[in-house]
């Protein structure tokens, strides 16, 4: 199903299908297990996917019977074991924490198609996915506290959004490999599929975002979700929406969308992501 | 069922049923797409029922087939384009954002009766209400990346909150048409009824919200609620409440509610909303 | 089941089932009313179980037919009058609310097994357990519109983001007495057993988050989980996680965990609560 291939000896690969990128954990041979290399290389490929306007939406999957296995513990004992950064004087990021950041700010969706197992880090980077799809042979290994660490990737924020505090409580504290029916019953993931289905599936889903839609307007729409998630109040969200609602009324974007629904077209707009999206929170400032 | 009606050739009515009042969009012609008067309106007629000691609750509904059919778009390419403020400087405030707020505000329990196809603004000005009903002939359109814009009024701060994150992307990302069953299954409306029912089972649940209960406490409950929905910590509440119980406990109506109560007769509530309620937030500050 | 009490005469008792801890409401001819020397006592009782590395969760529940059935109303009319503390020229501290922080800080799992009806501040004190179970003669009574007051504990902060919005709204400005079907159906509680069956599940479920689990890093999770669920960005989830992951990361318990999980046997971790856990919030700058 892809018709490109960044690169064939790389831990995690790019391929596409049309408009959508499949980002592919690719150590097979280890679960797909997570390195600090593969946090690089995950980030890179992310900003090589919002760079560019020919992928509409990104399509998170694993090599092989795996999704991925959390952190790989060759180091045995000493696997969480970090360097402190000299630079900071403290503690420094969590590699996890930053693969999820990354996810969170992506301009386009982002979709999991959970194909296997994934544990620790491999299922905390997927909360900030908009949509997960699980595998009928999908676990997920909510295990921190058996390895006497703690949830990551900022997983204490997303996880209780996603499925509710209660279940996020009842899977983090018991340490809980939860199958694909709890995930399902959880809110965790939208749908389960055969494993040979998902990442088709997950292909699919990911057509339902982009055709038809504004990418400009799928992007700042992501944004306001997510951000206002957090927000103290409906009126931050307030400030926010009077901007782009004032900005995309403007657009071509705006004049192709009405037009195209008044004519009973196919709209085809204008506007493209790589030309910069409005500020709508005040960060720059 | 109305007694009373406020105006015949407004495009939003009020109505009594008692002491519940209904407020309905009336643009049935237009399948009650929206508008900036209505917009005006509808704050006026909220500020009446705020005022008035006679309404305890407020259903929102349309007349017609349709609850809203969104802005309405004869202004064709241009609807969106706004008249930038010259007094602000900058983007003038969203119509439909300062729809959701008065709502928001409510001191009364405010039911949204969705008697038919909801779209766009017609969908996220009921996000505030506190309880959502539907027809079986209703749909929830939340098209708006269909159309070059984005979900306003301050849909994101509300509809992750209502619905969840994961469906409330899945929903505005996808510019989803939601059905009936889908919007109960999501928890966006708390039942279906047929259509010719829904006006009716609206005012039965705003009853449930209105017999025996103070009248201010519904209206500082309702503010908590939403309010500390956005608080960064508990111990937020913790200062709301402690003032809250402190002044209610020495109300006529705790004095009225606890004795009625060892009594087992129904309580005659003294305290008026009209009085005024405390700031429990510290706003006035 | 006990092997342990703490004191007979006391209106709260601590008992003890191995290294589970069973917290009592126990004023059985008054279906265990809340005062205000239970509100201390419970603070107590949870600062001991905190203090003692051997006990590793606590189970809440009611003596007798009860859970709790609410504030006690022996006080008439007057109940809800509380003296002004002249010490802070304000509103005295919500003793409800006092109870649920405590809860909400405790460093062990609180797991809430509602023996029967709770009211008031009987199912607002529940709201900060990570866990609540079921009897199937529970009810939980949100009345407080129904006697005049408001819901208290900082039940707006919690009570939300337990059940969502819509339903919180639902019970509280409806003043409802919730069914066990109900709660169970709003996610309120994670399971219905009979009546006899309720502290032993309590106590089953508590085992789950004690077994092969380090308890700081339990401990740290919980923190995390319900204080994230607060903050405004996952950035800042960000900041708390890198430090827990290092400071995890170099641990006795993340060696032995991962040690032990690589030889496949039962994990034996070396830190202790009471040794002190780390600030990952900057709450002591």
């Amino acid at each position: 199903m892809s018709d490109e291939t960044t690169a064939l000896d790389e831990t995690v690969l790019l391929e596409r299908d049309g408009d959508i990128a499949v980002l592919r954990l690719h150590r097979p041979d280890r679960l797909n297990a997570f390195t600090n290399e593969m946090c690089e290389r995950v980030i890179e490929l992310m900003d090589e996917c919002d760079a560019d306007d020919g992928i509409r939406a990104v399509v998170v999957t694993g090599t092989g019977r795996a999704f991925c296995a959390g952190a790989d513990l060759g180091g045995g004992g000493d696997t969480f074991v970090l360097e402190n950064d000299p630079d900071t004087g403290g503690a420094p990021a969590d590699q996890g924490g930053r693969v999820a950041l990354r996810f969170y700010r992506s301009t386009k969706p982002v979709i999991a198609a959970v194909n296997g197992p994934a544990a620790g880090v491999g299922v905390t980077m997927t909360l900030p996915a908009d949509v997960r799809i699980a595998s009928d042979t999908a676990r997920f290994g909510f295990v921190f506290v058996r390895r006497g660490i703690v949830p990551e990737a900022c997983s204490s924020w997303f996880l209780p959004r996603v499925v509710g505090i209660a279940t996020a409580l009842r899977w983090t504290l018991g340490g809980k490999m939860v199958s694909a029916e709890e995930a399902l019953a959880g809110g965790l993931v939208s749908e389960i599929v055969p494993a040979d289905r998902v990442l088709a599936r997950a292909i699919e889903v990911a057509r339902e975002m982009t055709e038809g839609t504004a990418p400009v307007s799928v992007a700042l729409t992501r944004q306001l979700m997510w951000r206002m998630l957090g927000a103290e109040s409906p009126e931050v969200a307030h400030r926010a929406d009077s901007l782009a609602v004032y900005l995309r009324g403007t657009s071509g974007d705006a004049h192709e969308g009405v037009e195209s629904f008044l004519e009973k077209r196919a709209p085809e707009f204008p506007d493209r992501i790589s030309a910069g999206l409005p500020d709508l929170f005040g960060d720059s400032e």
